[in-house]
């Protein structure tokens, strides 16, 4: 029987092309998370049903992959990063330099709905500060995420900041009808409010508030202009303490690319007290897309920067000769593996966008820029000097 | 109820320091993969159970790890990173440059027993050559493993290399077993042939091979002294149709950290025809316990640089100014963000494994080598100019 090679609704293969973007994305952030000092953690795909359930309400609990493993253990597949962190916490306490700076960016699954664009596995990247009240830990946290935007190339953003102490009197429900006020407008959400039985004049309270002397404090450190208080912003999650903020990306207007703030009441879940905690997570696809809307991508995200390409058999030998010694010069290359015309080569170039084709022929080396369809004939030396 | 924080049996935590250590690691071998245009794939976690199940023989059915999802859907957890490839090069055959060359660094899950040392969720790094019968792929993987080799450190190491046709006539039972005369020893491999009732005489049938043109050709074009032919090399897998290597490491005795071969039948299990491959993988456990043993591992794997403390809590503000400079000259360093006292800040960095530490005090800044516990009053530009 012939089996159909297929994925599974909501499952994604990411070949080449997608695979290299994403992994330019996730070395950048790796790179600006770790220069403010912020480590890597990684936790299991599987944990005990009992350390996940729960944790995330009803829904979390709905979405949730579980089943019984053949040792009969209910076990569950990891659904955040943030439990997780928390079980880390409680479970090497003396092992852990606090307070705990640590990055995680790994994949998470959630049966959603595919219907609303929704993926079933995605990549979850996540830096927190665990241990601390001090509200140098929240200025960091922003001061990080903007870095990681310059260094990805985005100009026209700003990070809205509130305190969710600002809701304090607001019901849970009311809160995430004021989170969409820049989605559905002032009407929708007094419309929305109504529609609940709450109170319309919660909105006006809400957008009456003063930014407060502890969000002050934190905007005097981080001392940016692009981050601006926004007494609207509620964020839905209702875990939060303190700072709560969300990334605004002019020219993108799908959503939020990152977003966090401080909950001081989760990650002592296992540990059996208060341990405090700010952070935020970048929503990897989003930022993905964010970035090809604006087209931010570098056009050279190649793996191979030149094929080495023979006009003849005789010359393939030559061919991985000339490989090896631009290799050394650690410029990426290769050679077509099998004995085929020049046409062929070029053709394979092309497809894994490879820039740069140096063909061997009997006189000697010509070099072809692949993107500008122009060629010159150079010696080796001048071919080696030129792409290193 | 209090939830004890635990991990599942055979499920790993790994904390910053194993981490950083497993992210050189990988970076190194994703380097090496690039310079030879091998390019990153990525494949679910979760495949229809009827793309995984029956491909890995009744003991792969067993330990693999299945459930019905909540859409009632049988489905598997990635086994290894082979059977997924064959239903990426069958589901994309047009869009993929052929040869297709990849390397695919995921984890898998195995529902091993753990009492034998074995985990059951573990990092497989693969790289293959799909569809070319050429030579000069079986040469470029084994180049490929050398080169990844030397770049992390190992120094006396050979690739052993055979030709699975040299077991054309042998029963795939004898082979497994001669396949142990390095661990078991001759006599070893005699007594085992009899007790399974098999001709001992193919012990000496396979020892008296000689090299064949093939493998001969592979080798002229490897040229590598480390590369040695060695008849008694089979390697477990029955899907092997040509080339086999192992890598053997002086010094590190528990068994092969790479290891590969060409399986020309296999990747076109769902293209429903041949389709030619050739590859390797790490045990990337082995590895990193390899590299342990021999301490491979460069000793300055820190995530931050620098710690800049600060003797008094006036001075913490221009801590964060310093740090700041160092950033901008790509050095990565931190603050410790609550106010406390010098000893504190200085057990944090020992912690944290970071290298030095400049202390801010009222006259000036003094740099403290933590490793080798010296210090010295220097200036601002000094500090930035010794560590970049």
């Amino acid at each position: 029987m012939k089996i159909e090679p297929r994925t599974l609704k909501g499952f994604r293969d990411f070949l080449p092309k997608s695979a290299r973007k994403r992994q330019y994305v996730l070395e950048t952030l790796k790179r600006v998370f770790e220069s403010y000092g912020f480590e890597p953690l990684e936790t299991p795909a599987l944990e005990y049903e009992e350390i996940l359930v729960g944790k995330y309400g009803a829904e979390g609990d709905k979405l949730m992959y579980r089943f019984t493993d053949n040792g009969d253990r209910k076990v569950a597949m990891r659904y955040d990063q943030t439990v997780p962190l928390a079980r880390v916490v409680a479970q090497y306490q003396n092992e852990l330099p606090i307070p705990f700076k640590r990055y995680q960016i790994q994949n998470v699954w959630r049966a959603e709905n595919t219907q609303r664009g929704r993926y079933r596995e995605f990549l979850q990247v996540d830096a927190d500060i665990v241990g601390t009240y001090s509200l140098l830990a929240d200025a960091e946290v922003i001061s990080a995420v903007i870095k990681c935007l310059e260094v990805l190339g985005f100009k026209n953003f700003k990070i809205n900041v509130n305190d969710r102490e600002n809701f304090a009197n607001i019901d849970q429900s009311a809160i995430l009808t004021i989170d969409k006020l820049k989605k559905i407008g002032r009407d929708g959400v007094l419309k929305e409010l109504q529609e609940k039985g709450l109170p319309t004049s919660a909105l006006n309270e809400v957008l009456n508030k003063k930014i407060n002397d502890k969000l002050k404090d934190v905007l005097d450190v981080v001392k940016d202009e692009r981050v601006v208080f926004d007494p609207a912003l509620a964020r839905g999650l209702d875990y939060y303490t303190g700072l709560i903020f969300e990334v605004e990306i002019e020219g993108y207007e799908v959503g939020s690319v990152a977003g966090g703030g401080r909950y001081d009441s989760l990650i002592g879940m296992f540990a059996g007290k208060d341990i405090p905690a700010v952070g935020f997570a970048f929503g990897f696809d989003r930022l993905i897309e964010a970035m090809e809307t604006l087209n931010l991508f570098p056009t050279n995200l190649y793996t191979s920067k030149v094929l080495v390409a023979f006009v003849s058999s005789g010359l393939q030998e030559k061919a991985l000769k000339i490989a090896d010694e631009l290799r050394n010069k650690k410029i990426n290359c290769e050679v077509y593996l099998e004995d085929v015309n020049l046409e062929k080569q070029l053709k394979y170039a092309d497809k894994k966008q490879i820039p740069y084709v140096v063909i061997i022929n009997d006189k000697g080396l010509v070099m072809k820029n692949m993107n500008e369809r122009t060629q010159e004939e150079l010696t080796l030396e001048q071919i080696l000097k030129s792409l290193s």
